[in-house]
């Protein structure tokens, strides 16, 4: 498979029909993002790398960090994470607080809002310094000391986090909350803060495709059992609620952000990231998911 | 792969558990069904073909056939078909009215009643006599004339379809039902009172794991990109408000019918079908769920 | 006070300022309907009468007719009907499926859709022959043997009832609808279909106004504490999800109808019906409600 | 009428059948109620002034305290509360996130949580000294000095005050509160900790009975239209999702406390407080409700 011409020719067709939708621009420091950005980054279980356009500049990566999050207090707590929240689609926006008022405040699954914070306030309550361990744990899978958290994107969000702030106090009144709704949403918002290219989040993300070991490396960070359910909710839940549209056009699992990018992975096959920052109606990169249903074309190859 | 031991297996490990749950009891002619039943069939794309307890016993699909009347209306509308159903998990129990009301009648996805009551309001604009036309459709790719539909199942359902009748008249009154409801109703219920055994569902829905083409045939059903997405919508949607559930245990495209039937396929590998009747609190078999995790975990293969 | 005065007073002012609004138009026979029409009637419980306007010109009473198959079947079963339907506001629109799904088909009150089927489902079970019998209690109360049924509107509301339709579905679903649905809304669209005077409508509510004993008469329909029920339901159910808008400009118990009439009493005072065809966009007579709001005002009294 | 007899019978029958129901737990305070408490105090129009029972102890006035709050506002902004706050019911639990999600950010009326912390915003910004400022308004409509704020109640309210804090940030998400969150919230539990009697809270919402006048004083208030519209709130609105019922058996204007308070009127004729502790599942005084519909019952008086 010539994955860098595929690469090269998706580059140049995205770049020749520039999507619709707008840059998120609810904070400062995304909304000054140049919207004509575009980078796709792939990293095959063999160990090889193709790439095209803006694939190693720095985005914020947002909601992709609540993957990351998510295997981190996998690796901590394991199965025992199922009690406080699901893995089933919600139906709904992202934010909403319908479904959590009805089940008492028990996210449907990890890659909402309030189920990250549910993760954040786990791994708030397991580790020790939440920040410098989280960072320590991307920097490791992703083979890079050059990843940062955006302190300005961090503070800008908590200015503006009413309804997060409104969800977690909902969690914290049903009892899903043991630790101080502040704490974790400034390391909620640190975690999302984080700053990567694509190349950088396809190496953090070719655990999923490479058994839970990061491709190139012969560290094991999860059980190929949890890396197959990390991956099913992915799938079924990881675009909000475009997830069954991701699934239909795409084919594989994945989680996208607000700053514009989507990881996704093709078990046994690849890592891919992509970057573009324009948002579709429902707040997930219209070139990115473009790019990611011509590559599963172009290779004719996808997990379905 | 020793499919055979791991299938006579399974059937051993799940005849020494019962589980617990309950036999659909709506109608009679579910509740008479032997609760003890188990069955599975597999059938590989090599052609081979594995089975373990009751596999050629005929049970009633029910919801399993929501698939074949999807296929069958794919063939003949294409994508046009996305103009009135949804590809989207529903997060709410397969007969709810909330969303289809705020959504003004277009329902989540096709595998929710009021999607298939859409896909057969469909078929019944389009073909001249839908319950022959269908039934021959499912009798050619499971390879069996010895499938009918249950008069007397379509009849009791019938006389207690109110929650099915609302549905379809909530949709009528949206715009989004093209014949007479009760025509519409007449084929859904004949649709799903299908009698089929387990090697049956699994050669109908070896197309799903063969590129289009049911195992053994050499006939193109659906090309290789309307295979994927309408995998990708049983990954998403097939089990109901369990789909995320059965993606994080299981991890297969799949469907399942209250009448204790589950088919789901390994695109490329292999399509299986099992049945159990015991159903669990979402109305999914709990036998046949945990075989097929057990499947996927014994196989050390998903698509995840 | 000089009723007839304030009443010519308000039919000048509502006809120098012609509402926004719209006539509805979902069946011919209401959108052929002159929207310039006003009327208004007010009956006074010391017998003496006052009017302006086409107040003695028919419309379609429309859901006006709820409060009268209440009353008729309070007559006959009493309390008893506090198991079947509710007496809260529902906050929502009237013909909404949602709180019927969570709610387990109890409405919240006899005045929306869902409940006043109940209560037609009620009548149906107690009464030999439902329509003739309530057409005879609408006469009497009214004190006008020149009211019928318009079969055509009937007729036109039934091919269209795909909402009630799913209503009574639902319900039937649920167990809280003893008869053949059809049958209910055949009986439920005629009483709908009423085709009264403002003088007829005022006449038949002035029992509510008057301890059960409608004005002029000394036949006694309800005992002093079932009127006072019935006005609160009135008052926080009448005017659909406008009922309390209602309350805080007019103060006074009352129900709207689609075909643009107002019934409204003022206990201990007076009964007073208003028709005029344009609706608001919740449905309600602008005029209507606009008239009742200038007869308080210039008569410096509601209940509140 | 011979109101002192019918306060002493009402008091010697609730005394004898004591209710089911328990008194508020959720903080200390409340918890350590006695529930047997029963006390009840009306004032005419006429001055005079009638009790039974512990009519002079001091209890929490919780939510009673929302409609001295809307009183306070009107005075200030008038209409153009309406730009923020609706007038109508809710059909859901006082603490209900899901509408305000739905209609973005505005509360359904002023008496439910969110409308009353919309209603302490507008306070909070109009007022140089909020919590003084309401404090002297309610001594004054009161007539009495010895009304207090409880600061154990109110930080016990806040430390628990999770759910409030999720609807405030909520709203201010939506843009529809101007201030901290933490001030509104600061003075919206110290007003709901008001401590006072059945006689005060009586005198306090004579106003509501004597068009804006308290009773025994010749300083007005309100206009009588405000008076009006507010009493038709709280005919619709005052007993959260039991104002139907409140309406069907009491037929008065009211608003209850989680305290076991409720406050009652009769426009022109009189207000009435009761008090006692214990409550039923919507969260309101159970004996409390049986008083005033004996009341209304003995007197044969409702404003219905």
């Amino acid at each position: 498979m010539d994955y860098q011409k595929i690469l090269s020719d998706i580059s140049a067709q995205i770049q020749s029909e520039p999507p619709d939708g707008e840059v998120a621009s609810y904070i400062p420091q995304l909304a000054s993002v140049d919207p004509g950005k575009f980078g796709i980054y792939l990293l095959a279980t063999n160990g090889k790398n193709y790439s095209a356009g803006d694939s190693e500049e720095k985005f914020s990566i947002q909601s992709i960090a609540k993957v990351l999050l998510l295997t981190r207090a996998i690796k901590e707590i394991g199965r025992k994470i199922k009690e406080r929240v699901g893995v089933e689609p919600s139906g709904d926006p992202f934010n909403s607080l319908i479904q959590l008022e009805y089940e008492e405040g028990i996210p449907r699954n990890p890659f909402i809002n309030s189920g990250a914070l549910v993760v954040c306030d786990i791994l708030v309550s397991f580790l020790d310094n939440p920040k410098s361990d989280f960072l320590n744990f991307v920097r490791e899978i992703s083979d890079s000391d050059e990843i940062h958290y955006d302190d300005e994107v961090a503070e800008s969000e908590k200015k503006l986090a009413y309804r997060n702030r409104a969800i977690i106090n909902l969690m914290k009144g049903f009892g899903n909350i043991e630790n101080d709704t502040e704490t974790v949403l400034d390391f909620y918002f640190a975690a999302c803060s984080l700053s990567m290219s694509a190349k950088e989040v396809a190496n953090a993300f070719s655990l999923f495709a490479n058994e839970g070991i990061p491709i190139g490396t012969s560290k094991k960070i999860l059980t190929r059992r949890r890396v197959k359910r990390i991956n099913a909710v992915m799938q079924t839940c990881g675009l909000y609620n475009e997830a069954g549209e991701f699934a239909f056009r795409v084919g594989l699992p994945g989680k996208s952000g607000v700053g514009g990018g989507i990881a996704a992975v093709h078990p046994g096959k690849y890592a891919v990231a992509v970057w573009s920052p324009r948002l579709n109606q429902k707040g997930n990169s219209s070139s990115g998911i473009a790019a990611l249903e011509l590559l599963t074309n172009a290779t004719k190859s996808s997990i379905f």
